[in-house]
């Protein structure tokens, strides 16, 4: 059926109706005190989910363009960085940070598995002539469905004193807690199309004044992604260069509603989608990628041994229109990914896990209950809701 | 009136109404087989709009951003480049250059004048060691209507063999031709809230297969940028790093308007926009900023004497909600802009005329006939109609 599309992949995620309708409005001068005032609001509404009081700015770019703004602004030539990586977007890191003749030191876990906060703390522990100018990590590792443990290993790197916490929170702001002032958070980058509940198209980044300082030091090259053009305009409410008009009508709508519904209401929402997948998949016998400890609540990873992964994926895009992702590079064909962050309430799991059930009666694998997911979840859904 | 506003500017432009509906979709995965489909769509529709058959790459930009990917893949520290500045994006694209260590050569003009093609003529002449790695210019300069000759400029690149052309056409592309591949044109960089008749949000870098070898010898540090990543995955229509797939949605609708207007179509549109708005504004006695010898398709500035710019603006946005650009930077105050390219029509030109006829009017102006400007600009569309 045309038009049926149901989204469950870690981005774009399903985007609400007023939001859309927000973005086909006619644009408006960016030049303009219309534009400024939305800029305002949106500047607000950023803190407000950044939980800080500092500056989240705004850039045309995808999430990668958010996390390059990250490093090419605090960092120069030759500094030493030590960088998380125990997937995709770990890598992905390693490779921003090597583009521009950074000096990486990986901290390596296997996917699927979090990033051991002791190996950052021994290394930072070792660095007695600070060195290490930066730890670098992703926090919710979309490849996965891992998360790190943002809070201890940032604890570590407070104690070291002089390297920056730069991270990824592209698919964690929004669907858990990133306490950016309460924790000293120095970088954190994001992208539009995760928790914010809207299109792709722009990205974020956080800055301490930490990082102001160490901005004043950094010399990478940089003018398009030079933060401190931003924060120049920032405190005007315009921008530097041209912004997406119609993505800031989108974002104007979808802080409204994130709002509305609270932080506490949007974390404890994806924290129980979570774990309604969790209980899930576990009831229907299939194995889960990550461990109960490190899950992500923004994406869970399924890697199905009795029944092939693009066998369930496609068949259950095809029966149902529900789009589940793959696995990347060396996972791919492996394990599926149910996507659990955004706009997506207790229904949409119900659905999905129902759909899932009736994919692998369909495919022939006898190893589970029929039904048991959906109870699962259901009964996860009654305990934390009562 | 809430809603009515009517933009005159050179960016954010009008949008037609399918594509502001095709952005209000909901997005789809940018890693589907349909998306694939939107990006083969859409990148043909963006060779034809460039007259080439060689690669015209998308990226999650503004225009600014477009012009650093233009810089940075091409040339390497130290590289030394003619660049053309004679307005605001002239002197963007200095400041880009400087940004990355180039050794910049500034051919200059005065801020409503041409570049003059003699003076890049001579200096690439001079270059006997052909040290000199690209010319860079703006095509249509935004900030004071005036249009550079690029035909001429570039035939001077071609006779010196080694550097390359790169050009900012940002407000040209889809309002006057840029032959690509006839004109043998290296790099060329444009944004989609102008010609193309859609939001900002995508940014558009076509590169010949000179350019490509150029690439190859580069060493200016990238990464989001690097236009190797996106060749890559453009020859299999999708993006390395996830695309604002709302806003291609709105550029395959634009590109379905364009090219059922045809190219001959689009150019002549703006022509005759173009000579309408300068008849009407000289048959108000308005002095016009750029010489008819040089002036843009895109834009058309204004410099009044008897009355101010800024007056004239603010009263003509308050009583007819429409709006006109200002000075940029030194010009404040001093000239006033108006954009008719993009999604512009006759009756466009005829309302904007009459109401800056009538705020004139209200504002005492005393040396022009009421009625002058909409008849002389009737007079252009029905001599060019006919």
């Amino acid at each position: 059926m045309k038009d049926k599309l149901m989204l469950m992949i870690p981005g774009p995620t399903p985007v609400p109706e007023s939001v859309l309708l927000a973005m086909a409005k006619h644009p408006i001068g960016h030049r303009s005190g219309e534009f400024s005032q939305v800029m305002a609001e949106v500047n607000q509404g950023l803190k407000w989910l950044h939980q800080t009081q500092g500056d989240v700015l705004s850039l045309t770019v995808s999430g990668t363009g958010a996390m390059e703004a990250s490093i090419i602004n605090f960092l120069s030539p030759g500094d030493r960085v030590l960088v998380g990586n125990n997937g995709k977007f770990g890598e992905r890191w390693v490779e921003v940070c090597q583009a521009y003749g950074l000096e990486v030191d990986p901290v390596i876990a296997e996917w699927g598995q979090p990033l051991d906060p002791e190996q950052v703390a021994e290394k930072l522990a070792a660095d007695r002539e600070k060195r290490i100018k930066a730890v670098v990590i992703t926090h919710s590792e979309t490849s996965t469905g891992v998360i790190n443990d943002l809070e201890a290993i940032n604890r570590h790197v407070k104690a070291h004193g002089e390297a920056l916490i730069i991270v990824d929170a592209v698919t964690s702001l929004g669907a858990v807690s990133v306490p950016v002032a309460q924790w000293g958070l120095d970088v954190v980058a994001s992208g539009s199309q995760k928790g914010y509940m809207m299109p792709p198209g722009l990205g974020f980044v956080s800055v301490s004044e930490r990082a102001w300082d160490a901005y004043k030091r950094a010399t990478l090259p940089r003018f398009y992604l030079d933060l401190g053009l931003y924060r120049q305009d920032y405190a005007k409410n315009t921008t530097p260069f041209t912004p997406p008009v119609n993505l800031f009508f989108a974002l104007q709508a979808s802080l409204q509603l994130l709002q509305a519904e609270g932080l506490e209401g949007v974390f404890s929402r994806h924290e129980r989608l979570m774990r309604a997948t969790r209980a899930a998949v576990k009831a229907l016998n299939l194995p889960l990628f990550a461990p109960d400890a490190a899950a992500s609540p923004a994406i869970t990873a399924v890697a199905p041994t009795t029944v092939g992964a693009e066998q369930v994926r496609s068949l259950v895009k095809k029966r149902f229109d529900i789009v589940l992702a793959g696995g990347q590079d060396h996972l791919s064909g492996k394990i599926f990914r149910i996507g659990h962050l955004g706009f997506v309430g207790d229904r949409d799991i119900l659905a999905a896990v129902a759909a899932l059930e009736a994919t692998l009666q369909e495919l022939g694998v006898a190893d589970f209950n029929p039904g048991a997911g959906v109870a699962a979840a259901s009964q996860v859904f009654s305990s934390l809701r009562s």
